[in-house]
This record gives structure tokens, C-alpha cells and sequence, in this order.
């Protein structure tokens, strides 16, 4: 790395985080060219992380960060390197983020706050890598809490009749997002919202899916007796409560617990396991394969 | 106690654990009645436990295991007192287990030994309380394995035609037993055969029920891209792999893992679900209660 | 309550919730006593956990709820009573704790706010069972935080010179509390002020003790090269870091995270720690042993 | 890969995985420089895990697995051009194993069985990458168990006088094993033996290090009351339970558990924390570093 250090340059030249994500089909030869054209723009690279689903034919993702200086002037310089050079010869889907341009995410809540509060809580203690463009509501509960934080707070009622009103009211006040994250949003977003969006939305299930879809399910896991609650975390597609899973976890019940225990239980499971999956979103770390996800965690 | 002690008892009249399991409607004062009558025969309480599913109006629940001197003479005056000075009272089912009268237990099996060995392992170390009358397969392959434990292995097989036949020879080996467990029995049980074993069949089901019914839900939780793996056990009924869950757990997961690895993973998940199950029903911690249970663990 | 009983009194006359926490030597009879009383005076025994340190002359500990109307008026009767018909005859130490009647409790901090937060979060949420009194710091960095949730914020600073007097001030504040919790409080109380509240004050120590005992565990944590981080909450004794310890918990860590990640991740593990011990006393379900505590939970 | 291909290969040239450990200061271009060496001998990578001791200065680690074929004549060829073009170069420790070269590994135990039954069956289930070459006891009492798997089993008593003998007769029959587990081991290696071994010997200690060091940590567990009991697997240094950790787990237990349920309870984590590092060890999943370990698993 010091070879590209001019005798001009000034000392602090802030060191960039790079990441990189790529899938295509796996052949000996990636990791090598990958990183050859790494080192060529004077990158040191902090962690590498594969998967193939396959020992022979498989399909192949990559995950990889490097610290360079300089990016400012070294971008697109290596992006054209990694095109040509790379890219076409293995025939990659690629995608490269510069940590230094944080993710601008909205969160969409209805009444229930646990979820949206532990998002806020931690992005305001700089545990999560974004900026927070705004939270919205089809309710107006949680305007005082969430302005605490200094969060723009806005409230997009939904009403049967002009849902494609609500949702066209939603869209602009989220266009310039990369992220919307559901947190315990009690409306269904149309297919043609979701469409546009296309693994940009983040919803928390309160289940362990595919266990208990649709509607109430700590009714539903409280008739069935089970002995443990859950939470997943998944990426929004139009079939309702199917999308890709990115993380899910549990906890012990018993039968001493009511519905309401239940909930107020399952809200811990749900705050975790909604902020581990957002917080992998924002550093890259999940890539989507089929209704699968691939997440170097 | 020790006005029960004779100047001619020995000095080392074994004191012996009484469990006795009630199920009845919610009333105040059965505590009181259920402990008088203990104390009246001498019994030194060791554990209560109780539930009741509503404050007001509920169903009550309640295993109370006592230590008691001379039960050979004391049992039959206690139950006598008992059935008309608590249970006529209160109306409650009730039912009392003398902890030196082991229950009998029969292990099915097919092919899969893990659950079998670690069941026979620890009532090797004693570890549950209970003899293994016999392990009974639909194949030959784990004879000697279960042999070296010093226990009988019966092969019955089951052809499509000649269930009821197989059935029949299942049944007659089996007969005396209180407790078959299905570790990893590969076979369906007919509705007449499980109606006569109601709540006597202990199945390992090996995912997070109520996700991934039916065949290879390993092969399910790999196609849906879960993050965990579980296994249950339930009592069996007529409704496949719909009965009574006494006992659930999950292990983490990742993309990482194929079909073979999760079912790998998923054997440590089913033998310690399993596992604790059975010991809950031996040492009488299991009540049923319409389709779920209460587990006193 | 009793403001409402007069010969119009509503049908719906509130029940009250009462706990009694009960420790003396084991002997036959004792439950039956005591469920006679509490049957004596129209209780209905909502729970009754038990637990004896050895089968034969060991120490009984028993916690026992019941649902009781009109407890205003029945409470000094069932005090007479069971002080006469129980206590007496059984030797026992007791404590009887009416639900309605909320502690208070006072927290203090320095300039770490997650377990803080997570305290004043889940007690506006109606998930603990008290009164905040205030939170006392020796900082002022948490003012604005603490009185977000209107509770009242005092700063007592400690100096090394006048310790005594700053806990003269502190005790002035807290004076009217029944339970002081220290979140992250990163001064040391003096024997005489520890003594002067015995087993009252809960602290939060950022390992599993008793591992790491001392300043700074996360760095002791990282230099020994542990698998796992832990906290531990205990009641606080003149012997720093030994006090009788009431929940732990662990969370997986490896080679990778540096001491500042095991400390930010070990805020996850701390806050929840502390708030399941801080719920348990005020559930009164701790009952302290010598220099060990049973906890009914 | 297929540029190795020759028409007159055999079709079914074995793959052969191998694995190589790499330890260096950290310095940009060290993925580029070895995945290039792979790629050379027709390499294909399966799994590359590293990781930097600092973003900047650091120490580096390195697990790389490689599928390649015909290694038998390619092996010679690639450790050339590594220690020329690679090790060289950036002043590299390295090893590499083929993964057809099972490790030889002998099991000491004493009297309890838990530790050792669980890597006799995994092993006997092809779970373990391993050949067991032979357990050795100083006591009797587990020959058939051992001998029930076909794995030859060894007495070599221990007497305080002749402990320079017992060890030389253990060498003797362990002298070619590449790796001794001390499966609850009673004894205490000397100096010496530990020093010929050094990280070739794996220890379970039972219980959560740091804490309970020295002997009996279930009894010093229950003495101090602690909510969670653990287990300790790390290699044997001169130091007694101060050697580099490899893994550690904890299970919850409480006020009830008397120190033989702890005994009885910590068997489990025991067997499963052992069985997790002999295995990471077998797979060359363990660096050490100091007085800690580095674990790709």
C-alpha cells in the first residue's frame, strides 16, 4: 500500500471501506482475479467471505471488503479494471458500495413501537449504518417519540377505498430511500409498491415462518400449544409473508403463558431479530439467491 | 411423620416419593384439602406445582410429589381418603404414582440410531426412570447395537398389505408396556392401534411443527431457506404429527448447510428433544389438556 | 379499595393479588398450614413455588400468591392469624406483600445509558411493577434522556475527598425508596451505606461472575481469549463484586471482535440481565439464602 | 481446472481437498499472492476465512480449502512455488494438510464415560475426521465400552511415585498419534509430556474459565450460587487450565440443582464442547496466537 503514497500526499488521507458482492457461476480462478485486481488499486483486504452452493457447477457469491485510500480518485478507475477485467471474464453480477455513503432507510410502524424504537435507539447510538430519512405512520401514536430522536415524522392514512392514494403518498415521501424496513406496518403494500421495491423492503414477521402465516399469530402458536415463539425477518415480495428469509430466532414458552404474555414475550424476538437483519442489509452483507438468502454474517 | 414410626420399625423404613397429578375445575381451597390430606398420612411435600388457565373459571392443574414412610401399608388408606374427602369434593381426575414402580417402556425404531442410542445410554446411567421392556423395528440393522445394552430387539416387519398383521405383532410384544416411543419409527401407526395407546406414544418428530409437516422436512427447511432447524415431540393421535407437543427445540442454521448437513445437525436437536420428553412423562411432569400440554419441568 | 365498599358496592369488587415469602426449617405439615390460612381468609392460590435444601432437615423456602377481595379489610386479620396459627407453630420468617401497593425504586448511573434506558422503557410500558422515584447520576450527561420519560433527573457528583458527603446527599434523595438499582453506576457505595440497605440494592457487573471480577472485564474478557462474554446481576455487599448473584446470562463472542465490540455487545447481554433480576424482586421472588439467592421465576 | 484435463485422464481422478494455515504480519496483496499459487495448480477455493489482528500492522490469519485433482503428483509442485513465490515473500508460517491424511488421535480418559462415548460414537458415524488409534485409562473400568466399538484400549496405571513411568509407558503406546484428547482425565501431565505435545493436547475442564479454576468447579459452582454452569475445551499448556481456549459453553441451572444435578447436567455440555473442538482441531480449523486461539468454524 505505501507504494502509492506520494511524498505530496497529506498524512491523513482517510482510508475508504469497499465492498464488494458477486454471484455468478462458480469456477476455479475468481478469488485470484478478484483479488488481483484488488491489489492492483492498492486495496488491503479485511475480510473475504464465499459460498458455492456446489463443489462442481454451483452458483457462486462472493463478499468482499477492502480498505483503499484515495477512493475519491481510485473508483472508477477500479470499477472499469474490475469490468473488463473481471466482470466480463467470469460473467459476474457485481456490486460495489463505498461505506462512506450510508444508506438513507425510512421506517414504516403503525401503533406498536418495541421494533421501531429499538432501530432508533441503536442508529442514534451509531450502531447502524444509515441515515434515518423518516418514519411513517398510517397512525399518529408515535409523532412524540419518534421526534425525540430528531426523526421526521410523517402520517400517510390508509383507508380501504384509496389504498393507491396512501401508496402514492407513501412513494414520495420514501423516493429517495434505499431501504424501507416494516416495523410491525399493519397494511399490506400492493404488488405494484412492492414490485418497485424489490428487495428494498424489510418486514418483521412475528412467527417463526413458515410456521403460523397470516394473521395473529401468538393466537395461533397459543392454540397450538408450542413450546417455542419465534420471530423471522424477510424481504418483501408480493406473496404475502413468503419472501426471502434473512434471520429468525425463538424463545422458550411454556403453557403459564397467556396470548398476551405471549406478545409481550415475542416483542423481544422481534426487535432482535428485525435490527440483526436490517443492520446486515445496511453493511452489505445479505444477498438474495432464488427465495433464498445468502448472509455473511 | 414420626408418630407413625413404631418402637418396632426399622430404623431404615425406606421413605418412598409419591406423585399424585390433578386436573379439575379452578376452585379456592383445594390446596388447602389436596395438602391436609397429605399431612394426615404422614407425607412430607417435596414439590407443588400448579396452574390454572384463567384467574376466575379455569381448568386447574396441579402435580404434588410427596415423600411418605410405609406406603405398602399407607397407600391404599390414603387413596381412599383422598377419593372421598378431596376428589368427590372438588370432582377433580386425579391420579397417584408410586416413583418405585417403574414404568415399562418399548422403543420403536427403523433405521436411524440416534435417538435410540441416546435413550438406551441414559437409562444405561440411570438417567430415566424406567425399564426398556424391548426395542421393536420394522429392519434387522440395529440388533447388536441394542443388544449390548443387554436389551431384548424384536424385528416385526410391515409390508403395505399385512399392516393390521404387523400391527398384531407389535401389540403382542408391547402389551405390558405404559410407554412406546417412536425414535425415529418410520411407520404410521393405524387410528385403532394409537386409540388403544391414547397418550401412551411418544413421537420424535424431526422439525419445528407445526412448519414443515409430512415427509423429509429437512428437505422443506432447506427449499424455504430457514435460519433454524427444530424437532418436537408430541404425543401421538390419529391426525399425523397433529398431537399434543410436550417438548420443542431448534439449533441455528445458514446457507452454508446442505439437505445431509441439516439432517446431521438436526440428529442432536431430535435426541435431546426426545430425550426430555420421555423423562417428563416417566416422572409424571405431563398432564394433558385437550390439545396441548402442561409440563411441570 | 375499601373507598368503594359500602352496602351499594359494585358487583365487581377488584381482587387483590397477594405474595407471602415464607423461609424456616422444613417440616411435615407446612404447606397445609399455610393453605389453610390463606383458604380462612377466601383466598384463591394463584401460585405456590417451594423449594427445601435437603429432603430431611434442610431450609424451606416457599412463595405463595393468592387472589383475595377486600384485602383492606382482611389483610390485618390474615396477619394475626397467620402470625399466631403459622408462624408460631412453624418458626418461620415471613414477609407479606400486598401487589397494589408498587415499590419504589431509584436508579443510578454514570454516563452509560443502555441499561438505563432499557429499565425506563420497559417501566413505561407497564412491564415493571414500581415507581420510579428518580435516577441520581454523577454526571449530568443523561438529564435530557431520564426526563424525556418524565422522570426526575438529580446529579450528585462524587468527589475522592467528601465520599461521606455525597452519600449523605444521595441518601437524601433516595431516603423514601425501597429498592435502589445501580445501572451502570461506576462509583463504589461505602460498607456503612451498603449495610444501611441490605439486600436492596441491585447491581449489573459486565461479566459472568465469578469470572473477572474487577475493573474493566471486557479487556480481561479479550486477553484471556473467552468464547463467551457475560453479565451478572447480584445484590451488592461491603465485598465488591461478591454479593449473593440473582441472574447471568452469556452471549457467544470469538477472535474477532475487539474489546470495543465485546463491550457494545455485552450492552445487549447486561441490560437484559439487570432487568430480569430488577422484575423479580419487585416481583418479590427472590428471597435471599446466606450468601445465594432462590429465585422463583 | 479443466486445462489439467488430459485426454488419457482416468474420468473419476479423485478431488482432493486440501487445507492450508497461514499466519504473517498483515500487508496488502496476501490473497492475491496465494489465491494466484492456487489457481497455478489447478485449485479450486472452497472456503477462505482470514482475519487481522488491526486494520493496519496487525497479524494475519489464514484458512484456505482447495479442491484440486491429482495431488499426489501436484502436491510437491505447489509447496515449491508456495515457499518460493509465497512464504518468502511476505515471511509466512504455514502448513498444509490433505485432507485424505486423517490425523492418528488417542483418547485419555479416567473413570467417567460421557466425554469419551460421544467421540467414540461420532467418530464410529463418520462425524469425526480422525483414525483413533487408541484410549488409554488408568483405571479399568471402561474396557468393554471401548472395546464394544473396536477401538483398542490401554491401562496405564498412575502412582504418585513412578510418574515418570506411567508417562513413558504412555508415550510408548501413543507415540505416533498426532493429536491426545483428555476426555476427563484424572491426572496431571508433567512438564515435560506437555511440552513434547505442545497445542497436540485437548482438555475439557468442567467449567466456565476463567471461573472455578483447580479441582471440583461443580462444588465451587454451587458454593457461590451462580444461574449458568460451564464447560472448557483448550489445548494443555504447563500452566494448569491456562491454556489457549477453543471453546466454551454454558447451560442455566438454578437454585434447585444440587452439585451432583450439576455434575449430572454439565456432562452434557462437556461431551458437546469437547466434540466441538476435537473437531474444528481435526478439520485445521484452529490457530493458535498466544495465549488464544483463532477458530474459522
Amino acid at each position: 500500500m505505501s507504494a502509492l503514497s506520494g511524498s505530496n500526499l497529506p498524512t491523513t488521507v482517510a482510508m475508504t471501506t469497499i465492498v464488494l458482492l458477486i454471484k455468478c457461476q462458480d469456477q476455479a480462478g475468481i478469488v485470484q482475479a478478484v483479488s488481483a485486481a484488488v491489489y492492483r488499486h492498492g486495496g488491503n483486504i479485511i475480510s473475504l467471505d464465499q459460498y458455492s452452493t456446489a463443489l462442481e457447477g454451483g452458483q457462486y457469491f462472493m463478499r468482499l471488503a477492502f480498505a483503499v485510500q484515495d477512493w475519491a480518485q481510485q473508483g472508477a478507475a477500479f470499477c472499469d479494471d474490475f469490468a473488463q477485467n473481471v466482470a466480463q471474464t467470469y460473467a459476474t453480477d457485481w456490486q460495489v458500495f463505498d461505506s462512506r455513503q450510508r444508506k438513507r432507510m425510512a421506517i414504516l410502524v403503525s401503533k406498536a413501537d418495541h421494533a421501531l424504537l429499538d432501530l432508533l435507539w441503536r442508529w442514534q447510538r451509531g450502531q447502524l449504518a444509515c441515515e434515518i430519512a423518516c418514519v411513517v405512520s398510517n397512525h399518529d401514536h408515535l409523532r412524540r417519540a419518534v421526534e425525540n430522536f430528531g426523526v421526521p415524522f410523517h402520517v400517510v392514512p390508509v383507508h380501504g377505498a384509496d389504498k393507491a392514494a396512501s401508496e402514492a403518498a407513501l412513494q414520495a415521501l420514501v423516493a429517495d430511500c434505499d431501504l424501507l424496513v416494516l416495523a410491525r406496518y399493519m397494511q399490506i403494500l400492493s404488488a405494484d409498491f412492492v414490485a418497485n421495491w424489490s428487495m428494498k423492503i424489510i418486514n418483521i414477521h412475528h412467527s417463526f415462518l413458515p410456521a403460523f402465516v397470516g394473521a395473529n399469530p401468538y393466537q395461533q402458536a397459543y392454540d397450538k400449544g408450542v413450546k417455542l415463539i419465534g420471530a423471522t425477518a424477510h424481504y418483501v415480495t408480493a406473496d404475502l409473508d413468503q419472501g426471502p428469509i434473512i434471520e429468525q430466532d425463538v424463545l422458550r414458552v411454556g403453557h403459564r403463558h397467556s396470548v398476551a404474555e405471549l406478545r409481550a414475550l415475542g416483542q423481544d424476538v422481534e426487535r432482535n431479530v428485525l435490527t440483526r437483519a436490517v443492520r446486515w442489509h445496511l453493511d452489505n452483507r445479505v444477498i438474495v439467491a432464488g427465495n433464498k438468502t445468502v448472509v455473511f454474517s
